[in-house]
Parts: C-alpha cells; sequence; structure tokens
C-alpha cells in the first residue's frame, strides 16, 4: 500500500510539473475537451441529428485527429483535410459513375483497380521531400476518402447526397477546431519559433558569457571546479541548441500555415529563422568544442596563461555580450544597433590577441603545454567570425 | 507547351530518381495498394458485407492510417489503435449504461461530462515525453473511440452488437496490414537503424582518412584545392551526421515493435545504438571544428608543418581506419578484433606528437602562425579520445 501511495503521489509530482513548465498545455488540453463537446452537440440535438444522420460522426473524428497544439499545425491539417476530402469526394464519384458504366460484372473490377491505382501513387508522392512537410496529411486522407466513397458508392445508392453531407460535417469538425484554436489563448507557432532562436541565441551568448571565468580561473582562487561545474547550469544549457534543427523546422513549417498575429504579418519571413537557426547550430558546434577544452587536463604554464588570458576573456564576452543583444533585438522586432559595438570589441581582440602573440617570446618552448589554450583562442576566433556572421543575418 | 513538355519531364526525371535511390519506396507504394484492394474486398463480397454491414469502413480507415514504412511503426500503430479501442470502447458502453441509469434528461449531460474530461484528461497525458513517444496514437484513438461510442450510443440502441462489429473490422483491417508489411519485401526499422549507425561511422571514417592528405598538401602540389574540393565528396559527407538525432530515436522506438528477424532477435539492445550514435555525433562536432581549420587562410610556416606533418596524418588516418573496421564489426556484427591495432596506433602518433612538441625548438617564435596547426593536432587528439570511446561501446 504504502508503495502504491509512493507511486500516485510521484505521477501527480509530474503531471504538477508538466503543468507549471508550460501552463498552456493545461489550456491546450481543456480547449480539446471543449470543441469536442461542441461538436458532440450535432448528436444529441434532435433537429441537427435529422439533417445529418450518422455522418456527424465524421465531424467528431475531424476534430479528435485535426487539433493540434499550435495553431498552425490545427490550420494546416484543417485545410489539407477539407481540401483532399473535396477533390477525393469528386474523384470518387467519377470513378464510381465511371464503372458503373461497365456493366455488373466490370464495377467491382474497374474500382478496385482504381482504388489500387490511387492508393500505389499517392503513397509514392509522399515520399517527395516537399509534399512530405507540407501535405503528408492531405494525401493520407485523399486516399481514404477516395476508397471509402468509391467503395462505398458500390453499396449506398445516394452517393452525392453521402459525399455532401460529409463534406459538411467535416467543414463543421474542422471550422470549430480553427475557431477554438485562434480564440481561446491561442498557441501560435511563428511565436513560438521566434522566441526558440531568440532563446538558443542566449543559451550560447550565456556560455560564452561564463567562460572566460571559467577557463582561466586560477587554481589559487578556491573552490574546487567539480563543486563549481554543477552549480553552474549555463555550462550545459547550449547543448539542447546542438539537436535543435528539427523542432525549428517543424515550426518553420507550422507557422508558415499561420495567418497573421499580433507583431507578425501573413508570409512573415520564417525562412530567415530557419538560416539563423543554422547559424546558431554552426556556434553551438564549436561551444562543444571550447567545453572539450575546460575538461582538459592539461597544465597551462601561468605565464602563457596570463598574455592571453585578457583577450580571450575580452572576445568571449563581447561575443556573449553581442548575441545577448541580438537575441534581445530578435525578440523585441528591432534593428540590433547596440549589437555593434561588442562586435567591433571582440574583432579587436582578436586582432590584439594576434600581435600579441606574433610577439611573444616563449621562454620555454613546451608547446604541448601550450596548445589546449592555443586551441581555446583559435576557436574563440571562430566564434567571433560566427558572432559577425549572425549579426549580419539579423540585420 | 515546350515549358509544360520540360516539366513534365523534370518530374518523370524526379519520379524515377526518387525510386532508384531506394527501390523499397516503389515496393512500399504497391504494399498499401494491394493491402488496401484485399480489404475493400470486404465490402464486394456479398457475404462478408452482410455480416459487418457498414462497419466495414473500419477497415479501409484501418489500413490507410495505420500502414507505414517500416514494420515496426506499422505495428506499433496497429496494437495501439486495437488495444485503445478495446479500451475505450469498453469504457464507453460503461458511460452509457450508467448515463441512461440517470434518466432521459441527466443522459446527455452525463455523456457530454465524460466525453469533455475523457478528452482533457487524454489529451494532457500526451504531453508525457514516454507516453508521447510509444503511446501517442494510441492516445488519440481512444480519444476518439470513447467519444463515437458514448456519443453514438446515444441514438444506436445496438451499441454492443456495434462496438464489437467495429472492433472486429479494425482487427481485420490491422491484421491485413501487418500480414502484407511483413510478408511482402518487409522493411525493417531495426535494420535500418543498424545500417544507419554504421553509415554514419563510415562518413566520419573517410574524412578523417581523407583529411590528412587534404590539410597537408603542401602547395607545391599543384592542383588548385577549390577545384579539387568539389571532387571529394567526403569533406560534405559527415554533415548528415550532425542532424541524425531524431532519425536516429524514431527508427529504435520503431524498433522496439518488431519481432526477432534475420539476426536481430526480438528485444535487441536497440539503446545501445542510440548511444553509439551520441557518441557518433560527438565526434562529427569535432570534425566539423576540424573542417573549419581546412578552410583558414592562415600560412602555417612548412618547417613547422612538416614536424607534425607525420603524426597528425598518422592520428586520423588510424582513427579512420580503426572507425571503418567498428563500422564494419557493426555490419558484421562481430566482434571488432581488428579495431584495436589502429586505435593503439593512434595513441601512439598522438602519443609522439606530444614529444615532438615538447622537445621542439621553435626558429620562429610567431605562434600566431602555428596556433592554426596546433588546433588542429589538439582536435585530432580529442578525436582520438572519441573513437577510443565508440571502439569501447561497440564491444
Amino acid at each position: 500500500w504504502w508503495w502504491l501511495k509512493a507511486m500516485i503521489i510521484g505521477v501527480v509530482q509530474k503531471i504538477i510539473k508538466l503543468g507549471q513548465d508550460d501552463p498552456r498545455r493545461v489550456i491546450h488540453s481543456l480547449k480539446v475537451g471543449i470543441a469536442l463537446t461542441l461538436v458532440s452537440l450535432i448528436y444529441y440535438s434532435r433537429p441537427l441529428y435529422d439533417g445529418f444522420g450518422a455522418a456527424g460522426m465524421w465531424a467528431v473524428l475531424t476534430v479528435v485527429v485535426v487539433f493540434e497544439f499550435t495553431v498552425g499545425a490545427t490550420l494546416g491539417k484543417g485545410l489539407n483535410r477539407g481540401f483532399a476530402t473535396l477533390l477525393a469526394g469528386a474523384l470518387g464519384v467519377g470513378a464510381h459513375h465511371f464503372a458503373s458504366l461497365c456493366g455488373e460484372k466490370g464495377e467491382p473490377i474497374i474500382l478496385g483497380l482504381s482504388t489500387f491505382l490511387i492508393a500505389a501513387t499517392s503513397t509514392f508522392s509522399r515520399f517527395f521531400p516537399r509534399i512530405k512537410r507540407r501535405y503528408d496529411y492531405g494525401v493520407v486522407i485523399f486516399i481514404l476518402t477516395f476508397s471509402l466513397v468509391s467503395v462505398s458508392g458500390y453499396r449506398v445508392d445516394k452517393i452525392i447526397k453521402m459525399a455532401h453531407q460529409r463534406l459538411l460535417t467535416i467543414i463543421i469538425g474542422g471550422v470549430t477546431c480553427v475557431t477554438v484554436s485562434i480564440f481561446i489563448c491561442p498557441v501560435w507557432a511563428g511565436e513560438d519559433l521566434h522566441n526558440l532562436v531568440a532563446q538558443n541565441m542566449e543559451m550560447i551568448a550565456n556560455f560564452l558569457e561564463g567562460f572566460g571565468g571559467e577557463y582561466f580561473r586560477s587554481p589559487e582562487d578556491g573552490d574546487s571546479p567539480v563543486i563549481s561545474k554543477n552549480q553552474k547550469p549555463f555550462l550545459k544549457e547550449y547543448k539542447s541548441v546542438l539537436n535543435s534543427k528539427a523542432t525549428e523546422e517543424s515550426l518553420a513549417n507550422f507557422a508558415s500555415w499561420e495567418p497573421g498575429h499580433g507583431c507578425f504579418r501573413f508570409r512573415h519571413p520564417w525562412k530567415q529563422y530557419l538560416q539563423i537557426g543554422t547559424l546558431n547550430r554552426q556556434c553551438a558546434y564549436l561551444v562543444e568544442a571550447l567545453n572539450g577544452c575546460i575538461n582538459s587536463e592539461i597544465q597551462v604554464p601561468s605565464e602563457f596563461r596570463k598574455k592571453i588570458r585578457k583577450a580571450c576573456t575580452d572576445m568571449s564576452l563581447e561575443c556573449g555580450n553581442a548575441l545577448k543583444e541580438l537575441a534581445l533585438a530578435i525578440k523585441e522586432m528591432r534593428q540590433p544597433c547596440l549589437a555593434d559595438p561588442p562586435v567591433e570589441s571582440a574583432k579587436t581582440a582578436a586582432g590584439d590577441l594576434k600581435t600579441t602573440l606574433k610577439t611573444a617570446f616563449i621562454e620555454n618552448s613546451d608547446l604541448l603545454a601550450i596548445m589546449s589554450a592555443a586551441t581555446v583562442a583559435s576557436l574563440l576566433v571562430e566564434i567571433v567570425h560566427c558572432t559577425d556572421k549572425i549579426a549580419k543575418s539579423v540585420h
């Protein structure tokens, strides 16, 4: 009993955490409930039921399958479903009409053959990347509706009336979904994408701002690196940026279905976010290599360390500043005018580093020892380039 | 007209290319057609139709929605659909019975309320990562079936017979899918995952094998780097490894639904592939940083270059060899006994490099110039570590 109680408490805590992490999840669940209950009214109320008959089922089906977390995904699926049903319904009626001309025996053969052909070619078309991305669901519904209409047309005589009813109920279901999705606390994919890109940039910036202090902390400073690392989440936060590609692409895809909202107009250049996201990831790969250097055990001679310390810390701090400013500019949708000074000073710091290294007289020629530090320096120079690129693409 | 002709030729070429890239796509399309036509027979043949009535529609619906490219995905969806329908059907009948006890007026209220509650809680449960990964489709079907059964139960009196018929047709549809999917040229997700991981490793190996020659090619060697780079696909191939996480995870998920096949038994340790995949990606991030160094324009003094050339080329070649052997061992499912020697010699080369650097007397103290080469060297040392880790995890 005690075990059961502990398990239940664990599950409840997980549920609460899930809800607190993103309260929109709770709202979304309630929205689905509302939409479904609204559509069920078609069944309950006698006058509507008499109009639609059993086709009311399709409204319920549409709501359950089409309602998604973001407005874009819901709209995309709804439109796909609507148009695919219309097209496939028309084709199905056509196929049925054509088959009925072939006599009693030819009819099932023609219908079977056309179902096979439509199913095979449509399934193949789903492998085209462009169709897969935007119309995958539509193609599935197309196959489904065509086979249902053409096949059941073989039995039901009032086929046109049936197709008409089915389309109408699907439209009712779709419109209910879209309305509830847009007018009750909408979740816009575009806004999510916008925030995600800015947030990723910020996480990289956090790492860079902290990196200088972490790498050049002299051993005399005291606190053991093992303890401090666990207390510093910014050293691991950036890792989620490395695998952000799939999320960004699906959000951009959903966003392209959305109408104008908030400060985004219709046909907002969502593809630019993908470009910035790619640059973010490039920067994150360099940061990952840099992170490897923190854990390196080779002791860099303190003299050399001192020489490059200033330039390196400056570079990483200024890059961090620039990225933070860029992220803020994206969030507030303005020109990132304050990002140029830090980028410039990061470039100056890179130049300083170059002259330092050129003129540096190496007392002990132990190249091995300074190698790790040199790697850090050159990675930072790369990051400066990358930051510069990001700044340009944000403009 | 000419324009239309060119467009059609373009599309046809694309279709042929898509089919040639992976002939299993064509076969998959034909399989969907076959499964759908088989199920349509339920409608066509009079004795079966009399048994099932309009419920035969659910078999068609199931085939269209459940049939996926890999066996694992099809099985997963089919099982999800079957169990969700069973559970939701039982619950729906229960809710309907309970509601009918509450009298004429209470019935729609109780039913509406229960639909709302089930829909909201189930939708929320989809946000749990574990449920999302394996049972997402099942939850959707659960909501769908529950609302359909409880709602239409309000009208149709023979509710149990209906639920029974519907479940039976769904099972027929599901079994058809799974049978066609397994017995006609099956596409196993597990096999795909297996090959993908090995292939990713090979692509990294190709890069490393070619890298030494590319980076240390002396300018006197002749051929312009711009031309040669386009002729060397291995320099770009590895980029697909960077974003392979999502694909690997979904394949591993599908694979866990699959029964034993070929040389994989049921409950093959698919998670190990994910671990190896993660290490692959870590290696690829380092390779990405290394790739940045190839394009660097800083001229490394040829004297220093000569000194580290042998050790660096050895490291990258031996790592490449080791990874190739590991990839081969994965493909052939045997112990990678031949991978140890190259890993060892890569480690020796790393040691050699260390002593070279320690004893190197630097004639010109221009640190800046050698920095890029030093970075390459230290990244290669990291890659040696990473290769070692991969070798251990493959064992």
